[in-house]
């Protein structure tokens, strides 16, 4: 009997492991052999300790949209797999910033400076990841206290030959552009980071390789077991070509209002739904499969994706929120029927012009009606309607975040919108 | 009157700048514009301070001898002139040592190791400049306060590209060989060493461009008037054809006997002559030019080289050692006419076998003679001479340093030496 049981202890205990790995991995675009990560997590297990998660994080970066979210995201994952995030502000890497040619380094900012900045980026971090399952560290802990000596030891244990492997260096270094001697520090640094914290693992977007492979070399250079890694994709923003960014507009911030998040998501092409569900959602990959499935076997993509989007919303802004957002959606957007090429009049808040004198202005520029005066008279008999209210006079109309919805008569749709929203 | 006087007073004083020049440039192979120079000695003059000339020495060389010298005694020169020597010991750079592509950094020696080395170096290189006016730093008291973020600093001011045109760091990029990224740093360092004394001046051999010139940048880049740079030429040994070596043999080390010293110098090539007047004498570049003169113009080389045999050994052994090597050369290889292609013995300190029985076992092996039993009667009826003394007895042979002459009958000569001497 007992053997039985201790058999069925050790199969529950690979099932476990094998759980695990199958979350670590879901949506990772690179990682460490599956057999190296297998046999960590067996010893940590063993030892009975979590695995320590580090994710280094650059002070000066700025608000946090889902494109940023795919690592923390995984992050999040693994912390409810029991594991804990140990998180780096590089304050002291960031006298040289990740390497872009410039020359010279960076002004030094002041404690005071980076503790504001750093703190409001962890309020956003902790929107995602756990807060009670998080160890925050300064790089300058370890960094400010090494001398030349130390320098040189770290320095000792890359080739110049590995550092012009990076894809920036070599670039530089090949068509002549300057590229300093310190530059090859920043990579260096961050890999010691590693050391000092003794990660099990690190995290980061596929553009993060170089660095966070030379942090599994250099722990092994200072006798310890190499973490393990895993590289995340990038994500392409809700136009679906262009990686996700703020100066490109096509992002999705985490802060942003509900209807605005849900709607965004809407806007993804269909091809994106799976790579959304993988990199910005913690739904288990099984679940994946079979929302994958449902799509293969012919269920209509916007259904589903009006899932992720209320699955991304709740993410953020909890439950009844992503309910209210979505039902909104299918009221404004859905039972309307509005069109998908519906035309979009941008509202400019910065103009000395009323929202709802610009919106007169748009619809008859683009010939939609007549004159100003029909349009009005349109208003004044309750034939207009924004977001399902009847407007009678333009003067009170103002518009806020997200689309809106503008119904003039039986037919013609309008999306409304606030300019660099 | 007042007029003239003055206009005196800066001619002498421009003369004697020229003057200074010359003396300073005399053998030199490679320098900065002579109108910087110019310059800078007019700008000390009227500041009324003295040159610092900048000398870093690695702790770790061996012996001293007179192609170490060429640049020591280039010092000497000026500080006859009024300047200053400021010797850096690199105790801090020789943990990294000059690259020679070792990837591990070398064990930091104790700081009593470092000193007793330093102080054993010392004493000899005191032997060619004047204590009295030499300032003695260790590059730790400064190296060894920075920290990271100076490193960086440091590292920041010159490019990878610059980096690798240093000829050994290109070859081994070149040819795949490992070259670690700390080792971009003995430049460096050695650099910043300038910018912690304040040089003014730099003295190195043409190996050490690279290293030299980057001080002067780094001073630059710090806001330092840059230092001015001499490179001395790499002085051949007494075979006129390698660069003078401890390993090679081919050396005259300046703590040897004046006999050595002596019967060194007198084995140089003729066309050595006026190369090693220039680097290894003080003789003013006039006189030099004078003796050039007198070669050109038929003199014996052989007459010369006995000058300059007498000046290099006086220069280490003091005048009265000088006259008695010269008399004891004359004496020997002179009035014996000892052929230059006089046989040489070498005999083996480290043999079971007595001097003189090697000596006897030269002879016969090399069929000299048909029998040891005929050299013993040759030695015991008196026929032998060792340095002009009879030897009747080998057994009472002691061949010590330098070289010795063996003269056995009326006219065969054979030098002895020990072996490795």
């Amino acid at each position: 009997m007992h053997e039985s049981v201790g058999k069925e202890e050790i199969m529950r205990e690979e099932q476990e492991i094998e759980n695990q790995i199958a979350i670590m991995l879901k949506g990772v675009a690179n990682h460490t052999e599956v057999s190296e990560i297998r046999e960590k997590l067996r010893e940590a297990k063993k030892e009975n300790r979590p695995f320590r998660i580090k994710l280094g994080l650059d002070p000066s970066a700025p608000d946090i949209h889902i494109g940023h979210s795919v690592v923390l995201r995984k992050i999040r994952q693994l912390q409810e797999l029991g594991h804990i995030a140990v998180i780096i502000i590089g304050d002291y890497t960031g006298m040289i910033g990740d390497p872009t040619g410039k020359s010279k380094t960076r002004k030094q900012l002041s404690r005071e400076d980076v503790e504001r900045n750093a703190n409001t980026y962890m309020e956003q971090i902790f929107k995602i990841i756990d807060r009670d399952r998080t160890e925050v560290h300064y790089n300058s802990e370890w960094l400010s206290k090494m001398n030349f000596g130390d320098v040189i030891e770290l320095a000792s244990k890359c080739t110049v030959a590995r550092m012009l492997e990076r894809d920036d260096f070599n670039n530089r270094y090949t068509n002549h552009l300057p590229l300093s001697v310190h530059e090859f520090f920043y990579p260096l640094m961050q890999a010691y980071d590693s050391v000092a914290v003794k990660a099990d693992i690190e995290l980061g977007g596929t553009d993060q390789t170089f660095n966070i492979t030379m942090g599994r070399n250099i722990q092994r250079d200072y006798g310890q077991q190499p973490q393990l890694t895993l590289f995340m994709p990038l994500l392409e923003g809700i136009d679906g070509v262009e990686k996700m960014s703020k100066s490109l507009g096509n992002y999705i911030g985490i802060s942003e209002e509900p209807a605005v998040i849900y709607e965004k998501v809407m806007k993804i092409p269909d091809n994106m739904i799976i790579k959304y569900y993988n990199l910005c959602t913690d739904v288990h990959p099984d679940e994946v499969d079979r929302i994958q499935k449902m799509l293969d076997e012919g269920a209509n993509p916007r259904d589903v994706k009006m899932m992720l989007a209320h699955e991304i919303t709740e993410l953020y802004t909890g439950k009844e929120n992503a309910d209210q957002a979505q039902q909104r959606f299918e009221t404004i957007f859905q039972q309307n029927k509005v069109p998908n090429d519906a035309l979009t009049i941008l509202i400019d808040p910065a103009s000395p012009l009323m929202h709802g004198e610009q919106m007169i202005d748009f619809l008859v520029n683009n010939k939609q009606y007549k004159s100003k005066s029909e349009i009005r008279r349109i208003f004044n008999h309750g034939g207009a309607k924004l977001d399902e209210e009847k407007v009678t006079d333009e003067r009170s109309i103002v518009i806020g975040e997200g689309v809106h919805i503008l119904k003039v008569g039986k037919k013609n749709f309008y999306k409304v919108q606030l300019q660099g929203n």
